[in-house]
């Protein structure tokens, strides 16, 4: 881990013990047959991840007073969506990886039907804890929160981003097309985690501006720190194969721009975003800290 | 077909076209390398199937004087998970099929990844749909169709009931552990139709016992009549390989009770669901006709 400052580093080891907990709270092992599924949600769903999502719709819903419990909520369902797509991204007909956080991906610890089943069930999941009076008393609250991460997540948002990563494989992409494709594949759950924060505070949408400006920012500053370890990570501290991009042949925002131009858009695209934060002063700095370690993480 | 009395062959006919043009709208194909994924999202979703859970669901919510665009809608978010769930189903890994509704399965007419992010994309679609206000304008409404269906699809439904399927293949389940698996693999979502027809209706809980009722004695005849159909049916006709439980070994309702004890369970469950509506009277002839149908058909 690089040394990070303690708000930020705080904030990690306490949203990462909330998730896990609510997630163990969500997901109790039922006494028959279908425990080899729960327990293979669990493997996947609890101990793995910074839960950078969480953190942003945590973040972002705080600065308009959030119950926090209620955000942990919206931040599971998420994470759940996040950890359905790596279980499948993961299977041996998608990116067929062995690894994931350090660990044996849930193919390889389990079987790939039930890895399928294990990423259906978290994908279900998301929308069965959205819809919980715990996460809103307002059912208008609850139904924007399903609809901003089912399009999030279908062919209009991650899903769609997926699928042209794979097509990319055969076509040269130019960085408009490249762009298009990070925006849906990784920044779309990047934007609902902020969106959701918003949906919860009730912000109305003249409102919300800046809070969408800045997770633009980092959604793009993000894919481009993934390019940037894909070429210069550590396996170890990724926990994950890297090197992965070049030995297909793909192009990234790196191999387009270069290590160095990719860098410097990374930096001015974390600077930005801080910059549409300035109105909330002080109560933006985890914000801000967090658009910090996005290009600075190591892994 | 069977010879079906005109009521029944009209709301299907009705129905299936209803459902086709829903999808349609829905599915626009994008100019971008999505368009891939979307092609194989309508080819899973759209001129498939007969639409028992959409007919199911729009036959309650008539009962209760439910707009019929909003029941459609309703009933292709439940379509939308059906089919996600045969895509995966199909999958190498899982049941590996080749044919399905007489044409080849999705990952055969596109490829293994298209068919998990088609099936993933269907999910994520089902609620959206639901989150629309063409849907309901009431959001207590939408909420609680999406948690319905997300309950009725994830681990405590369908893709529990599918986990239970495959240990089957392993261990020798009782009469009592086969109507668990069947309840969650193909009761849940027959369950969740009608339920999310009462949701629209706004019956309220206490109006709902009769036709709860009728819903999980449909969805116990629908499996064994499915049972029966796998031991007996034409393949040609079914548009699926057939005879695959006594091939894998598995326990069905047919291997525990005999052919003609099932067939008589059946019926006499279709004859009980019949009677949980004898208060509508004549208004739900279409479900009673409907009941029939699932033990009388012959694909």
């Amino acid at each position: 881990m690089t040394a990070m400052p303690d708000l930020l580093g705080e904030a990690f080891e306490r949203i990462q013990d909330e998730v896990d907990s609510a997630f163990d709270a969500f997901l109790p092992v039922p006494d028959d047959t279908r425990a080899r599924l729960v327990e293979a949600m669990r493997y996947a769903a609890i101990g793995a991840g910074k839960r950078i999502r969480p953190l942003l719709l945590v973040a972002t819903s705080e600065l308009f007073g959030v119950n926090r419990n209620a955000a942990i909520n919206a931040g599971c369902a998420v994470e759940a969506i996040h950890a359905y797509s790596l279980i499948h991204d993961d299977l041996p007909c998608m990116d067929d990886d062995d690894l994931r956080h350090g660990k044996p991906t849930v193919h390889k610890a389990f079987d790939e039907a039930t890895a399928v089943l294990a990423g259906d069930s978290l994908h279900a999941l998301a929308f069965d804890i959205l819809t919980q009076p715990d996460t809103s008393t307002d059912p208008f609250v609850r139904a924007e929160l399903v609809a901003t991460l089912a399009r999030a997540s279908g062919h209009d948002g991650m899903a769609g981003g997926q699928m042209m990563d794979i097509v990319s494989e055969q076509e040269d992409y130019d960085l408009r097309q490249i762009t298009r494709l990070q925006q849906l594949k990784t920044g779309a759950l990047l934007a609902a985690s902020v969106e959701m924060g918003l949906v919860l505070g009730r912000v109305p949408p003249e409102g919300r501006t800046h809070l969408r400006a800045y997770a633009r920012d980092i959604g793009l500053a993000f894919q481009i720190a993934d390019d940037l370890l894909d070429v210069e990570g550590d396996e170890e501290k990724a926990g994950k194969a890297l090197r992965k991009d070049d030995g297909q042949g793909k192009q990234t925002f790196v191999t387009l721009m270069g290590a160095d131009q990719a860098r410097a858009q990374a930096t001015m695209l974390v600077e930005q975003a801080g910059r549409h934060l300035s109105g909330h002063g002080e109560d933006a700095r985890l914000l801000v800290e967090l658009a910090n370690f996005i290009v600075k993480r190591d892994h």
